[in-house]
C-alpha cells in the first residue's frame, strides 16, 4: 500500500543532500589525506598510505542522523544518538562537522576547505583521532570498540531524563551478542512518567565482518515475533532506493515519535503507568549503501566486502583510484560545499541549533550536568565498637542504611544496581525509601516493586553494568553491588569503561563524571556454601591492569571503615572504585574516629593489636580484607599467648594502592614511609583477601620485599565451613601462626611444641567439621581478647 | 479443551511416586544428617547445623527427570539432561541414587538405609559434595554455579551426535542473562541430518533470589511471540495440580519428541535440511512446588522464599522442625522405600538401564568417548626460513593450512569456533574442506555457508565458548580463535571451565577430556588500526590465577613455532591452552627443526642472535611474543652495530610457564637452570607481549630478579602505526637499546652519543608518521642482518 509522501520535494532534496554530504565526508575521512574536494585530479599522494576505517555501517548511521535532525527541528526534541555500530566512526564525525560542533570543539578543524582537509587527514592517522566512535567524538557516550552495549547504555541515559529520547542504532551484528540480547528487556524497567524514552533502530545491513547476520536471515514473521516478544511494536523500513527510503523512514519516525509522546502523555497526564508497547524501527538497507557496486568484478555494496575499507589499493592501483574518484564524485560535492569548502546554506541550516544538536548535547558530556550528591553524614551510621575485635555485625547491612539516606536525598540522580542481589547483599534498607524498578506484571505479595523504583535489579550483570555506565556518562551517580566471583562477567565492559575514563582525562572539553562504584560482596571467603564456582577474588587483578589514575581498590575490614570508604567513593569523580566487603556477621575493630583516621591514611599500624611498642618488631603481620584481618588478629592472639615477649607489628591495609610506590600510583607510599611500616629486614607475613601474587606485584620494588611471605586465595575451595575455607588456603590463624614461627629466628628453638599444638588444632578442626558440619565453637564465636 | 489422559492410572501413580521419592531425597539432603526415613521422631540433632542448598528449583527438575525417564524407556532414547538451574543440586543427586548410578559411582553411598543417611549427610557438608550440580554429580557436564550457559552447552553436546537428545532446562532467572539470551539462536547452527537435537524446557517458576522473573511477568502472548521469534514452537504446560501436570507434561513431551523424530526423518530420509521450527516446552510450576505452603504466616511455596532453604531454624525451633517433618512425611516415604531403605520395586524399575540412564550417560563423562584426533604431520606445513629474522609471513595463515587438514581428517569430532573472525584471523584455509555452519536463509553470493559446516561463527564470544565447552565435555575436540582483547568477554566462563577441569582432576571416574584451545590473535600490538578499545593482553593474567595444573600459555614468535605449539595443544588433555600469535605479515626466525627444538624446551638462547659466545654476557635480552621478539632482535642489531664487543645473550620464551619455578608449575625451570640462562647478576631487559608485571610475578623468587627490567603493554595506545604502538609503550628497538645502555655499567661512559642518536630516531619516527601516516621504510621493511 503506497503512502502519501511525508517529505515535500524540497525537504526530500535537502535531506538527501545532507546525507550525501555526510557520506562524502565519511568516505573522505577513510581515504583522503589531501585534495579534499577533488578540485584537482585524484593522485596517489592524495590517498592515505594506511587505509583504516569501517564504511559498511556508516551510510546507514548518516541516513538515520539526517532524519533524526529533521524530527528534532520539527518537534524541538531533546535527543541523543547512540550508535551501536560505533566502528562507523566517520559518520558522527562528519555529522558533527556539518553541524559546526566539530569546529567549535576543535577550532583547528574549521568548517572550510582547510578544516575539511585536516578533518580527513586526522581520521585514523597518527596523532589524529581513532577510527571508531570514541571519547574524542562530540556527542558520544559510547565507544565503538566492543559490541553489545548500545541498548543498555541508552536506557541508562534515559532513566530520570523525562524529556530525553535516546535514538539507538543496534547493528545486526551487535544484536547477536549476549549483552545486547539481554538488554531488550530493559523496557520492563523504564517508567514512562519519569524516564525518557529509548527508540531502538535495528539496522539490518545484513553482514558482519565475513558472515551474514542471523536477524537478517530469519523470516520477517520470525523477526516481527521476536521484537514483539521483547515488548516492542516494530516498524519496518526496507529498501535501497534513496527517495523511497527517505519518505518511508521519515513517515515511520513520525509514527514512532507520535507514539512515544502519546505514551508519555498517558503516563504523565492520565497517570497510566501500565507498561506500554514501545515503538521501534527496523531499517533494512544495503551494507555500504551508495558505495561502489562492484570492484574487480566482485559485488561490494550490499555485501560483507563493504564492512571496512571496500577496496584497499587506491594509492597503488589506478583503477581502484578511479573507482574511488567516481564514488566520491557520485555525491556531487560541488553542490554541497561552496568555493571555500563551507557547506552550502541548505545543508548548514539542516540541523538543530546549539544543545539540540546531537553532536553537542550536554547529555553526552555528562560532567556538564553532574550535580554533587546531597550526602548524609556517614559517621551518623557508625556501629558502636566498645572493644576492638568484638561484636557481630553485617557490615554491608550497615552500609545499606547509609545508602538508604543517600537515596532519599537524591531521588532524581542516584540509583543502585544489582543482579538480583540487592537484598542478598544486605542492602535492603534502601527499599525503605524506594522500590525496585519494575514495569512488568505485578501480583499480590510482590515485594517492593514499582515503576518508579530506583533499585535496578535484573539477573544480568551485563545489563546492570550497561545501565549504570549510561547513567554515569550522562551525568548521574550510582552504586553497583555484586557477588565478587561473578563481577568477572563484566570484565570486558569494565575494560571499555576504564579506557573511556583514561582517554577522557586527556580531553579538555570532557568534564569529569561520577565514579563507577562497585561493592563486591558475597566474597570468596564466605562462599563456603555455594562452593568452588562462586570463589574468585580476581577482579582486583583485572582492574589493576588498567591505568593507575582511574583505579581505586578498597578492602575495609569492618562496618565503620566501609562507611568511610563508601562516602569517599560516592563523592569521587572519574574513577572506578572497587570496594570488597563481606556481608556475613563479623567482629568489628574500629570506632568511627579510628575508622576515619585509618581510611584517611589507607594503611596503618593497629597499636592495640601490636606488641612491638615503638621498638623494632620481630615480625610484621599485615592484612587486607575482612576475613584476613580477623584471622591475622586471631593469630596474633595465639602468638602473644605462647610468646608473650614476641614483638609483633600489626598493619592493616584499607586502600590497596598504598602498597604501591608513589611513583606508580598517586595513593602510593614513598619508599621511606613504606620501610618505616614494614621495616627493611624483618619477616612480613601478609594475609590478603585475593590471589597472593598481587601483593608481590605491588611490593616487589620495596626494600624488604624478599622477606614478604604472602598468603591468600589459591583456588582451594568447595562447599565447606567458613573457617575451613581459610584452612584450605592456609590463611587461617593456625597456619599464620606457624608461618610466623617458621620465620622468626629466635622462635625456632623454643617453638617446637607450639608448632605441634597448632598442627593438632588443624587436625582437630578437620575432625570436628566432618563430624558436626560446622566450625568449632571457639572458632565460630571468636572475639579478640588479647 | 480437555485432553484424553496419556498416562494410565498405573503409570500416573508410578511416575508420581518416583517424583515423590526424588523430592523426599532432595529435602532430606538439604536438611537431614540422621534419621533419614523418619523412623524415629525428628530431633534437633537429626538436622544439619548449617542448612545449605536450593530447594526452589529442585521439584521442577525432578518432575522433568521423571518424565524424561518415561520417554527414554518408551522410545529407547539416547538422552542427556542439562540443568540450567544447577543450584538445584539435590535433584540430580537424588535421581542418580534412585537410578543406582550414584551407588555404582560412589559405593559408599549404597542404595539402602545406611547409604541414604550418607547421601543426606554428605550434601553441602564438609568433606562431602557441593550444593550445586557439580563435576562430582554423575550425569552432569554443567556446573550449577554461574548461570547462562545451559543452552550453549546443550548445543555443543548435540553437535555431531545424531542420536542424542539434549533435554535442557532453562531457569527463568538464567533466561535474563546475556549469554543465555544470545544462545537461543543456536538453532540456526544445528543440522537435523547430522546433529542431535536440543529440547529446551523453559522453567517458569516465577522468582529469582528476591525478585519475580521477567519471562514470568510478560503476557503469554508476548512470551509465545518471543519464543517463536527465536525459531521455536513453544508448548505450554502450566499449573500446580500434580495429576493434571503429569498428564499434560507427558502428552507435551510426546508431541515434542514426535516432532523431533519427524524433523530428523525429514532431514535424514527426505534430505530436507531446511531449518525446521524446533519444538520446546514452557513449564510453569510453583517455585518450591510441594514444599510448605506457609511458614510463620508467610507464603513460601510459589514465592522467592522457596529459593534456597525455605526455613532455616529447623534445628533450633520446634515449630519449624514440625513443618519439616510434616513436609517430609507428605511424600509418604514409607510407600517409597522398603524396610532396608531400598527404593521399592515400582520405583526401582522406573528408569532406563545402564548407559540409557541420564545419570550414567557416557556423553556426560566425555573422556570415555574421546578419540584421538587423526593428526597430519605439522612439520609438513613448515615455512622455509633461509635466514633468521627475514621474510614476511602471516603466521596464523600458515596455521590455517594445518587446521584445514586437521579438520579434513576429523570431520566428525573436530570443529573450529570464532566470533565472526575465522577469516579475519587468517584461518580461511579451513573453508577449503568444510563450510561455516549455517541453517538460516541463504542467498546467492553467500560465502561457504552450509547446514553441515564445521566452522562455528556467531558474533557472540559467549555462545562460541559455550558451544565449545559442551562439545569438549562430551568427548570431542575444538579450537577457538578470537581477537585478544575481546576474549575477556568470556573471562567468567573460562573461570568456570578451569574450575571444572581442576575438580575433575581429583575425581577418579571422570576421564580426561580434550583441552580447550584458544588462539588469541589480532593482538594488542597489531590493533594499531582499531585503537585503544581493542588493546588488552590481560587474558593471560586472568588465566594465570587458576590452578597451574590446568593452565598453559604459549607465545610462539613465528609460524613454525606456532605450528609446533598448536600440534602439541591439540593432542593435549585437561588443559586450557592459550596461544597468542599475530596475524599480520612478519619476519620469521626458526626453520622447522629449530622450531621443534625451541618449542620442546619452551625457552632458549638463540645463538645466532647472541654475542656472548658461551662466556658471561654483559646483558641478557629476553623476549616473549612475536612483536617483542622482533623489536628485541632489532635492538640487538642496533647495539651490536654501535658496541661490537658488547656481549648480549638473547633468550626467547615460547612457553611462558617456563619462567616459573618448577615447584609452582610442572613446566617451570629449576632455580639452577633459570640462573644458567638469566645469570645471577647481569642486567636482564625482558620484553613481554602483555602487561609487564606478569613477568615479575613469575620470576620474583629468582636469584637475579632484582636485575630484571621488564617492558610490556602499559595501556598506551590509539589508532596509530604498528611501530608507534611499540614506541608508546617503550618496547621498541630504540627504547630497548637505551634500556641496555642505561643498565650495562661499562657502556655508560662511552654511549652518550649513541643514546642521543636513539632519542633522535624516536623524534624522527614521530615526525615521519605524523607526516606520512605510516612507519618509516627502514622500520616497515626491517629484516635481521646482523
Amino acid at each position: 500500500m503506497p503512502h502519501d509522501p511525508v517529505l515535500t520535494p524540497d525537504q526530500l532534496k535537502n535531506i538527501h543532500a545532507w546525507w550525501r554530504a555526510a557520506n562524502y565526508l565519511s568516505v573522505g575521512q577513510i581515504y583522503l589525506m589531501d585534495n579534499p574536494l577533488l578540485r584537482e585530479p585524484l593522485l596517489p599522494e592524495h590517498i592515505k598510505p594506511r587505509l583504516l576505517g569501517h564504511w559498511g555501517t556508516t551510510p546507514g548511521l548518516n541516513f538515520i542522523y539526517a532524519h533524526l535532525n529533521r524530527s528534532i527541528m520539527a518537534r524541538d526534541l531533546d535527543m541523543m544518538y547512540i550508535m551501536g555500530p560505533g566502528h562507523g566512526g566517520p559518520g558522527p564525525v562528519a555529522a558533527g562537522w556539518l553541524e559546526g560542533t566539530y569546529s567549535e570543539t576543535y577550532p583547528d578543524i574549521s568548517q572550510d576547505l582547510a578544516g575539511m582537509k585536516r578533518l580527513f587527514r586526522q581520521f585514523s592517522f597518527p596523532g589524529g583521532i581513532p577510527s571508531h566512535v570514541a571519547p574524542e567524538t562530540p556527542g558520544s557516550i559510547h565507544e565503538g570498540g566492543e559490541l553489545g552495549y548500545a541498548l543498555s547504555h541508552a536506557y541508562g541515559a534515559a532513566f530520570d531524563n523525562p524529556e530525553l529520547i535516546v535514538a539507538t542504532v543496534i547493528g545486526d551484528g551487535e544484536a547477536e551478542t549476549g549483552p545486547l540480547a539481554a538488554s531488550w528487556h530493559s523496557n520492563k524497567f523504564i517508567n514512562p512518567a519519569r524516564d525518557g524514552a529509548v527508540l531502538p533502530i535495528l539496522h539490518l545491513n545484513g553482514y558482519k565482518i565475513a558472515n551474514p547476520t542471523i536477524l537478517d536471515r530469519i523470516s520477517r514473521e520470525e523477526l516481527n515475533d521476536l521484537l514483539r516478544g521483547y515488548g516492542h511494536t516494530p516498524y519496518f523500513v526496507e529498501g535501497n532506493d534513496p527517495d523511497q527510503m527517505h519518505q518511508d523512514f521519515a513517515r515511520t519516525l513520525d509514527v514512532c515519535l507520535d507514539k512515544i509522546h502519546e505514551i508519555w502523555r498517558q503516563a504523565r497526564e492520565d497517570g497510566n503507568l501500565e507498561r506500554p508497547r514501545w515503538p521501534m524501527i527496523v531499517l533494512r538497507s544495503p551494507k555500504g549503501w551508495t558505495g561502489p557496486a562492484e570492484v574487480d568484478g566482485q559485488k561490494v555494496e550490499g555485501t560483507w566486502r563493504s564492512h571496512q575499507v571496500p577496496f584497499a589499493a587506491a594509492r597503488e592501483n589506478d583503477s581502484h583510484r578511479a573507482v574511488l574518484e567516481t564514488w566520491l564524485r557520485s555525491y556531487r560535492p560541488e553542490e554541497l560545499f561552496d568555493e571555500l569548502g563551507v557547506p552550502v546554506a541548505t545543508i548548514r541550516e539542516l540541523h538543530p541549533t546549539r544543545q539540540r544538536r546531537m553532536s553537542a548535547t550536554p547529555h553526552s558530556n555528562g560532567g556538564i550536568l553532574l550535580r554533587d550528591l546531597r550526602m548524609p553524614a556517614f559517621a551518623d551510621y557508625a556501629v558502636q565498637v566498645e572493644n576492638p575485635g568484638t561484636g557481630s555485625v553485617e557490615s554491608t547491612r550497615v552500609l545499606g542504611t547509609f545508602l538508604r539516606d543517600v537515596m532519599a536525598g537524591n531521588m532524581d540522580n542516584f540509583r543502585v544496581f544489582a543482579p538480583d542481589e540487592n537484598n542478598s547483599n544486605r542492602l535492603d534498607a534502601v527499599l525503605e525509601v524506594t522500590d525496585r524498578a519494575w514495569n512488568a506484571r505485578m501480583i499480590p505479595g510482590d515485594d517492593h516493586l514499582a515503576p518508579d523504583g530506583r533499585v535496578m535489579e535484573i539477573l544480568s550483570e551485563h545489563t546492570c553494568q550497561g545501565w549504570l555506565e549510561g547513567y554515569l556518562l550522562t551525568g548521574r551517580h550510582g552504586f553497583f553491588s555484586c557477588y565478587e566471583a561473578f563481577i568477572h562477567v563484566i570484565d570486558s565492559m569494565f575494560n571499555q569503561h576504564a579506557k573511556w575514563l583514561t582517554t577522557t582525562n586527556h580531553i579538555p572539553w570532557r568534564r569529569p563524571v561520577a565514579s563507577l562504584n562497585y561493592l563486591l560482596t558475597s566474597h570468596v571467603w564466605r562462599q563456603d556454601h555455594n562452593g568452588f564456582s562462586h570463589q574468585d577474588p580476581g577482579f582486583i587483578d583485572h582492574v589493576m591492569n588498567k591505568k593507575a589514575d582511574v583505579i581505586r581498590v578498597y578492602l575495609p575490614p569492618d562496618a565503620n571503615t566501609l562507611l568511610s570508604v563508601a562516602d569517599h567513593c560516592l563523592r569521587s569523580r572519574q574513577y572506578v572504585n572497587v570496594i570488597v566487603a563481606g556481608k556475613q556477621p563479623q567482629v568489628q575493630y574500629l570506632d568511627m574516629p579510628q575508622a576515619i583516621e585509618h581510611c584517611t591514611k589507607g594503611i596503618g599500624i593497629w597499636d592495640w593489636a601490636s606488641s612491638d611498642a615503638d621498638s623494632e618488631p620481630d615480625v610484621v603481620m599485615g592484612c587486607a580484607g575482612d576475613v584476613p584481618t580477623m584471622e591475622t588478629l586471631a593469630a596474633v592472639e595465639i602468638l602473644r599467648f605462647h610468646f608473650p615477649d614476641l614483638r609483633i607489628r600489626f598493619i592493616n591495609v584499607v586502600d590497596l594502592m598504598r602498597l604501591q610506590d608513589d611513583r606508580e600510583h598517586s595513593h602510593g607510599l614513598s619508599g621511606s614511609d613504606f620501610d618505616a611500616l614494614f621495616t627493611t629486614n624483618k619477616p612480613v607475613i601478609f594475609t590478603y583477601h585475593g590471589y597472593p601474587w598481587l601483593i608481590h606485584r605491588l611490593t616487589y620494588h620495596r626494600t624488604n620485599h624478599a622477606n614478604f611471605h604472602v598468603r591468600g586465595y589459591k583456588e582451594e575451595g568447595t562447599t565447606t565451613t567458613p573457617f575451613d575455607m581459610c584452612v584450605l588456603n592456609q590463611i587461617d590463624r593456625f597456619n599464620l601462626s606457624i608461618d610466623v614461627i617458621d620465620r622468626v629466628p629466635r622462635l625456632r628453638d623454643i617453638s617446637a611444641h607450639v608448632r605441634e599444638e597448632l598442627k593438632n588444632k588443624l587436625i582437630e578442626h578437620r575432625l570436628y567439621i566432618e563430624t558436626h558440619g560446622e566450625d568449632m565453637p571457639e572458632i565460630r564465636n571468636w572475639q579478640w581478647s588479647a
